[in-house]
């Protein structure tokens, strides 16, 4: 994979989002989109609230789906999703073939995730799948020029730096993952709540 | 109220759609749209399958919400929900206060609606709401020129087009309805499944 391959207009991006932690299995929601512009397919599925099967149940959502062969990049809100399901976003990438951006809002407080790590008897193994996630960038491209951070696999700082400027039409976030967040929690809260 | 207010591009509307029968309670989703271009909001509620209280779930999922007091129109997938829920669309206009559009893709078929109605012992007052829905009008104004079905409740002709053709930027379905419906499908299947 050419780590700059170009981006299209209409470069058809999956954003995903969780929802709040209410049962034991927590909804994921992801968005299809035609860069920032247009929701093409919307698509859901469950993770184990504190589990580790969100890498799984996200490559099996992509793989599954009708949208898949069209698909170039997946979206994260974050690599820590139900709780303290890390997602694996080498993994990931390898066993999809399509690169992954992870955005941020704030850059993460690692000694408190270690430090809550702790109370898991795996909890070394989450740990070592977060450090694996690399580096954390700030990259200053929406609306408002609010920074956000970011991490990446298998695409290049330069066209992660397109996509976000791409998608980031309406706030600080992208658009897959502002809309992913609007429907998981519309439809679990009844209502939607807005973070950017 | 003036039928024939002025429609800001931004105007906020309520797209709604209901999911697949697969249970007693069946689940309806709400976009707040501005304009065409831009969704702001998800609702979600419950109606009973083959129930009457579509039309009191629906207004109070607006009247709930904290985008009450900036939308402006309600827009319809037809006026049956939920199997034969079907919905008085003067009485949500009446209860909200936010005109109703109702819009359908094809002509309804009233012979076959009417003769199912007969295994309702309230069949009777089904029609009578059927009917006080009015005139249906055939416009033709979104993408490919392909012609919709509208009827409407607190707006006039004129401003009826205008928003259609405001919304339809995508496919011949308007925005709200169109991703009411992704969501919805998406939700209850997994996958969404374009009817637009």
């Amino acid at each position: 994979m050419n780590l700059d391959f170009h981006v299209k207009p209409e470069i058809r991006i999956l954003g995903i989002d969780d929802s709040a932690l209410l049962n034991e299995k927590v909804m994921i929601v992801g968005t299809i989109f035609r860069g920032g512009e247009w929701i093409d397919g919307v698509l859901r599925s469950e993770i184990t609230r504190d589990g580790l099967d969100a890498t799984e149940v996200i490559t099996t959502m992509i793989k599954n789906s009708r949208h898949y062969g069209q698909l170039r990049i997946i979206m994260l809100d974050g690599i820590t999703y139900g709780g303290f399901n890390v997602i694996d976003i080498q993994e990931l990438y390898g066993e999809t073939g399509l690169p992954v951006i992870v955005v941020m809002r704030s850059y993460p407080d690692f000694e408190k995730i270690r430090s809550a790590l702790r109370h898991f008897s795996d909890g070394e193994k989450r740990w070592d799948i977060i450090k694996k996630a690399g580096e954390i960038e700030k990259i200053v491209t929406g609306k408002n020029e609010t920074p956000i951070y970011i991490q990446k696999a298998g695409i290049g700082a330069k066209n992660v730096e397109k996509i976000i400027r791409l998608t980031s039409i309406r706030s600080s976030i992208p658009e897959p993952l502002r809309v992913a967040h609007l429907i998981a929690t519309g439809i679990i809260l009844g209502e939607s709540k807005g973070k950017a």
